[in-house]
Parts: structure tokens; C-alpha cells; sequence
């Protein structure tokens, strides 16, 4: 894997007269200045920045069609923007063209409580969200970790932490406002919490990254904020048990909000920066929702449950200062890791397999990463049968840098051998494409591309990403 | 509304050449006897038959293909046939053709209980599913009443009493197998619970109605059988306090498993048929699904909400038989009501509203009803937002049925003003295609086409059926 694309950066070259329309027309929120447009050039990803020739902050739905619509006319690439937070060069300009920055589209359009769905711009962030609808007594649970837009949420199918319980993007996705390739805007769905009223268009655009339209407002299901929420916390003597348990109480029907695991790794990386002193074992946190009694009942049967599967250090807690000390573990589990090893990066990935694999599949994963010598943690949305390895690299070492593209694609390989996906949650971008093929195989890989030719037949939203063109 | 379409039924003018290959592949289990094909030419719906000119029985993904290929050499259309209890004219062959018959497809696959996740053939109906997965302690809720098989309920995006809590088959379906317009095979999704690998191709068949392929194998998800059931009924002095009882069950987050609304009419039927003495005002049932003191705890709640409501007459029971007294007043209504007008036939008709706007939209059309004399009843799954009106009229008084027909045509428009849908479940078949433009605009119908039109070129997989050709 290349992560120093061949298309070297390009300067400016949009035709004059797109420039001088778009100028006219969006005057200050138009710009290619140099500082602007590398910040739109990068993602979380480990590619080197790739900037677009331009970037414009667009304010409205209609304002991203008349730019998309300029941008057609001249035949220049379009990618969509929100907070640059996506982990697999998705918003990266391989082909240049006009970058839509989207987050000054910020505003909660409409919030009904009753219905519990709320429709907002595609610029929203989830933080923004919750915050914003925090007296309705409702809240949003799709939790990806970064602060994203609910447009790049849609985008890349987003789900997180709070998965195994409330589903992700594709579950809690009603309707959405999108600009297509010819700068026409297409309303999908209705705020009908089901239907059967034709092709599902919404499930079409939630995961396209923005290569068949750019999402412009969503609407989305909120759920009560729980009467009571109780974390817990053990630890397992090793994966196995700690995944069979995880199986056992999902199959006892214990409906956990969250279920995260965090291999020794990922624990003595927490212990080093913030003290925690929890046992360098595999670990579970749990997260229960319900009513007192309910979540009371649920943390009593997980103990009984993680304690057949050996586990020890049971801790469970109600109220949020306790819950919250719980927790850190997770929360900080990143930015511990990246400090095992001071100056180099994080390669992120992730997979999802069916949850009877998950604990060979992690185990060989670790056993690779091992094998080759990698500073790493495993860290999983497990209830989901869903981890991420992180793994450490010196970007200035290619030979490094090749081990752990290797790992990845037998990471990948083994998943898919599981019958499961190259991707759980991360989505494809341009980092996962070539492993799309050996997933779908080519039947279904053709069909996306019948989509993308069908949708986008200049190829101009987002090109080179998900699916090549030929 | 014309129930008596205007292309006749035809004889069998499939070219001799594919009726000789077909014979040569299928014998017997190839026919074009008029028996047969009648049989075929028929769903619930209200519409005359309309026979295909040919029935094949396929009994493998690789059957269904071959016969395809060779349709599509000739350029006839196939249309794919379940257990024929669509209610919208889905599987009609009005213009003519192959119908593939699946039922005889009807082997489970592969069930990995560990997983929570079980493969069938297209052709296993829900009650069969359920009763050979019944020793590994999960179950499959997707209830739509009818015995549907899955290829079916995956063609209309099924769901049914248990949708408030387990979703739909839009979100219960993990993976498929397809047969395509040109007879090749293409396998949509994996067994992971979730995948952000590429678009959404499994979202995309769920709901198509056998016109962008021919689902032959459907992988979805099981849930644990729940410890512990409890069921509930109460009455209430109006519509609009049902509802109300229900929103606020919702937004308190109670996690009911059902919640079913019969009206006044609905009751009386039921009364007059099976004495059940309840009394004849709008009607809650409810079921909960949990632990013995979760499914205690929610029915007390429920309690305190519907009383807060002007319930009245709140049952709640545990053991299975005085549950399937509380239920059989749900189950029975179809028949019940069939009842009230011995040689009249059901047009039978659902939409689906915002929950905040499902009193009015209920009520607006009680009252069409009503002042156009009809005998009728409406049944909701009111937690979803989705109700039924079912309108007993004379198919021989064509004014009668025109009635009936204009007041399903208002009840839809009144959905869509409250931004809701033309059909929460039961599909779009031929009946509701005039809908289609009216819900989703001419965008995205055109769309839908776009899409249709590069999976099926030859418009030979359902044709006529969810979009117009042109």
C-alpha cells in the first residue's frame, strides 16, 4: 500500500471561469488559498494530504447544487467535507477538483419529539446534536469516538460503541436531502419510521462516501434518555473467555447498550499515562440502559455470566462520577497508545466477523502483530463481533509501514474467510478498496459499479473511491 | 382503480424452443397447465387473476438461474412466486411469462446459533423457520400474519406486529443470493452485523418485489427466545387516547414487544364472532418480552400510562393460555370482520405516519369511511406509526369498490402530507405505483428507474410492477 499517492499535489487548476462563477457567487466562502485547501486534503487516515484545487463552505442545500451544478458543467471533481475525521482517505482530492466544505451547514432543521426523529444539515455534529436536544429528554446514540458530522456519519455507515444496542447509521437513517452528480436534489424516504414504498434510496446513499450524491440534511431516530444507566468493568485471563462471555450474554438476551473490549495492551498503555492500576489482562466494560431495577438486574446476571467465563475485579456503578472512572479506560485508550511510542503514527483498521470468530480471529491478529514485532492494541466493539487494531508505526520506516499493510490484509483475508467484512465501520475510502473484490467477489463489485456509472456518470462525486470505474 | 386489468389472460405463447428447453431441464417440474398456472396468477390482493404462461418449480439457486438465462435469451419475463399472500398484486404476470415458483426451495441452509444468525432457502415460510429453530433457544419475530415465506418477505420489506421492537425485514436481513436479469448469481453482504464495505446492495434487494432480481437464499438475524412474555389489554373512550397512551409508552422508553390498536368496529366483530365481550371502543394490546421482573415492571408501567390515558378494563397476563385469550381478539380480527359481510371481499390497505400524526390521520379516515357508508376497520401497529384499514365491499358493485378506492387514495395523501409513507408494509405492487410519484417526487422515482433500468435492461425481472418503465 502506497500511502504517497502517485498524482503528485496539483496547483490550482480550475478553469478561470468556474473560478470566477464560483467567486461570484459564494465571494468570501470561496478560496484557494494554499492553507485552506491542504486542510481539506487529509483525514485521520496515514496517506500524505492530497489537496483539492479549491474549497467552498456551502451554507445551504441549494448552494451545493448550484456549485456541483458549475462543477459539472466544467467537468471537475466534487468531494464533500465535514470534519475531516474519517480513518481511510476518503476525502482525499486524488483528482483534484472543488472541495464542499459542509460544516457551516450546522443548524438543527427540525426536532420532533414526539415522533422522536429529529431532521438536521448535513453539518451537524453528533456533540452539537446531543447538546442541542438535551432538554427533549431525548438523545442520539450513534457514537463513532471523533466529534464527526451526521453527513459523514451517513456517509461512511457509521455506528460505534452503542451499536450492539441501537444499531447504526444504516438502522437509524429515515430520509435525506442529496445533491446528485447533476446538481438536482432528490429527497429520499419519509420520517415514517418503516415503509415498503419502493427502493430503499436512503440505504443506497448511507455507506456511499459521497461518490452517488452529497448529503446535504438527515434525519435520523432518537431514543429516551435512559432512567438509569450502570457501567461495570472485569477481566478475563484471556480473549477467548472474554468473547465467550460476551456471547453468553447476548444469547441470555441482556439487551447491553455497550460492550467493549480492550486487550493488555490497550490496558498497560491506560495503566503508564493515568495510573488506573487494572490488571494487564483482557478486559470488558459494560454499559447498561433501563430502568433502576432493570439495569440493577442486568449488571447482576453479566457478573454471574463473566464470572462462568473467569472473569475477576467485577465492578459495577450507577452514578456518573463512578461510571465515568470506569470508563476512562476506553475513552483514553487511544491517545495511551499512541504514547507507548512518542513520534510515530497510528495505523487504524477494522473489521467485523460473526461473534462465534471473533476470538480466533483477534487471537491470530495478535499473533501476527506479535510475529512482527509491532507496538499494537486491540480494541473491539465486541457485541458486534467489530475490533480495531491500532498499530504503531514510524512513517519514516517503509519496511514498517509494509508489515503492518501486510497484517492489515490478512487481518482482512481471515475476516472475510469468517464471512465477514473487510470493514466494519470504518468504511472503504481508498485504503480498503482492493480488498472489496476478494469480499463481495466480482459479481456484486460489478454491480456497485453499474450503481456508480448509473449515478455519477462523468464520474465527478468523490471519483476513485469505494469502486474503481472500470 | 381497475381491478379487471386490461391485458387479457393469454394462452400459452412462450416460444417453443424455451418451452422444449424448459421441459428438457425441469420435466414435471416445469407446467403449463392452466390449473397450475392460475393458481399463480393470483395473490391477496383484490385483483382479478392474471396468469403466467408458465409455472417452473425450482429447487436450487443454480435451477432458478438457468431457467432465467434462458428466459432472458427469449426475452420473457420472469416473475419470482413465495407463498402468494402479497396483498398488492405483486406477483401478477400481466405481461405474461415464467413465473418461478420457490416454495420447494425450502431448506435451512446453515443456523449458527453462537452467531444469532440462520441461512434459508427463499422458499422456508416464517412459521417453518421458527418451528426448526425452536430446540436452539432463538426465534425469528419478523411477523407480517400471513405465512410468508422469507424470499417474500424480503421482496416487500415485511414486518408486522413485532417491528416496534425487532425491527423490519430491512433491518433484519444480513445477506442474500440473487439471480439477476442475465441468470448470473450474485451474493450480497456477509454474517457480520454490520459492514461499512461498499453500497448497500443487500438494502437495496430488500424491498424490490422480484424486479431488480430473484432473492434465492436469505441469511438473517435470530434473537433468544424472550425468559419470560407478558400480554396486556386495555380499552380507552377514544382514538386519540390510545395514541396518546402510546407515545408516551414510547418516549418513556418502554421496550414493548407489540403494541397492536384495534377499533370500535374491529371489537364489535370480534364480539359478535367469538363472544368476547369486550368493550366496543378502541382497543391496546400489548406484549412485553424480557425477565420475569423486567416483563412485571413494564406491564405496571404501562398500567400507569394507559390510566393516565382513560384506559379502562387493563388486563395484563404471563401464562401462555390467558396471553392467547388477551391475543386471539387481535388474531381473529381479519376473519371476524370478514365476517360482518358474508360474500363480500376485504380491499385491504396500510400507510404509515410520524406516530405524532397517526390519531388524526386515523381518525380523518374513520371518518371517509363513515361517510361513505362503508363496512370497515382499521388495525394498526400503532407504535410504528402503520395501520390498516381493511374496507368490506361487493366486487360486483363497481361504484362500491370505487369508493373504497378513493378513500385508500386519500388515506395515502394524508399519509404523505404528514410526511409519512404510501405503505408501511405491505408493499407497492401494482396497486400503489401511482402513489410512488406522489411520496418520494419525480427525483427520486426517476431514480428508482435509473436503477431498474441498469439491473434489468430487458425489463423482463416483474415487469410492470413498484416503477413504470418509462
Amino acid at each position: 500500500m502506497n500511502h504517497r499517492l502517485s498524482t503528485p499535489p496539483r496547483d490550482a487548476t480550475l478553469p478561470e471561469a468556474l473560478v470566477a462563477a464560483l467567486e461570484a457567487m459564494f465571494g468570501e466562502r470561496f478560496s484557494i488559498r494554499q492553507a485552506v485547501r491542504d486542510h481539506h486534503g487529509r483525514d485521520e487516515s496515514f496517506y500524505d494530504p492530497m489537496p483539492p484545487d479549491a474549497v467552498l463552505y456551502a451554507q445551504s442545500t441549494e448552494e451545493v447544487a448550484e456549485a456541483v451544478k458549475l462543477c459539472a458543467s466544467h467537468e471537475i471533481p466534487v468531494i464533500a467535507y465535514g470534519a475531516g475525521t474519517s480513518l481511510e482517505g476518503h476525502v482525499l482530492a486524488i483528482n483534484g477538483g472543488l472541495t464542499i466544505d459542509l460544516s457551516q451547514m450546522n443548524q438543527l432543521v427540525a426536532l420532533h419529539a414526539e415522533d422522536l426523529t429529529v431532521t438536521v444539515q448535513a453539518g451537524v455534529t453528533r456533540k452539537q446534536l446531543n447538546a442541542e436536544i438535551k432538554d427533549s429528554g431525548l438523545f442520539f446514540p450513534i457514537d463513532p469516538g471523533a466529534d464527526a458530522t451526521l453527513g459523514g456519519m451517513v456517509a461512511t455507515r457509521a455506528s460505534g460503541t452503542n451499536a450492539v444496542r441501537y444499531g447504526t447509521m444504516r438502522e437509524n437513517t429515515l430520509a435525506l436531502t442529496v445533491v446528485m452528480a447533476d446538481g438536482s436534489i432528490v429527497k429520499t424516504g419519509t420520517r415514517a419510521r418503516k415503509s415498503s414504498a419502493g427502493y430503499d434510496l436512503t440505504r443506497l446513499f448511507v455507506g456511499s462516501e459521497g461518490t452517488l450524491g452529497i448529503v446535504t440534511e438527515v434525519s435520523v431516530k432518537l431514543y429516551p434518555q435512559p432512567e438509569a444507566i450502570s457501567a461495570a468493568i472485569c477481566s478475563f485471563p484471556s480473549t477467548g473467555d472474554a468473547v465467550k462471555a460476551v456471547i453468553a450474554t447476548i444469547q441470555m438476551g441482556v439487551a447491553v447498550a455497550r460492550v467493549e473490549f480492550l486487550d493488555e495492551n490497550g490496558v498497560r498503555a491506560i495503566n503508564m499515562r493515568d495510573k488506573l492500576g487494572l490488571p494487564e489482562q483482557p478486559l470488558l466494560l459494560f454499559e447498561f440502559h433501563g430502568s433502576e431495577a432493570g439495569v440493577q438486574e442486568q449488571a447482576q446476571l453479566v457478573q454471574q455470566i463473566t464470572s462462568d467465563h473467569a472473569a475477576t475485579g467485577f465492578e459495577w456503578a450507577t452514578r456518573p462520577e463512578d461510571r465515568s472512572r470506569l470508563w476512562a479506560a476506553r475513552h483514553n485508550a487511544y491517545f495511551a497508545l499512541l504514547h507507548l511510542r512518542p513520534g510515530c503514527r497510528a495505523i487504524s483498521t477494522d473489521c467485523c466477523v460473526p461473534i462465534s470468530q471473533l476470538a480466533e480471529c483477534i487471537l491470530d491478529t495478535k499473533a501476527d502483530c506479535e510475529k512482527n514485532g509491532l507496538v499494537y492494541s486491540i480494541i473491539g466493539h465486541v457485541g458486534d463481533g467489530n475490533f480495531h487494531v491500532l498499530m504503531l508505526v514510524d512513517p519514516s520506516d517503509a519496511a514498517e509501514v509494509a508489515k503492518a499493510e501486510a497484517i492489515n490484509a490478512r487481518m482482512v483475508a481471515r475476516a472475510i474467510d469468517m464471512d465477514g467484512t473487510c470493514t466494519g465501520e470504518h468504511g472503504v475510502g481508498l485504503h480498503k478498496m482492493e480488498f472489496l473484490k476478494q469480499e463481495h467477489g466480482p459479481e456484486a463489485l460489478a454491480l456497485m459499479r453499474t450503481i456508480k456509472h448509473a449515478f455519477d456518470p462523468k464520474n465527478l462525486l468523490n471519483p476513485g473511491k469505494i469502486v474503481s470505474w472500470e
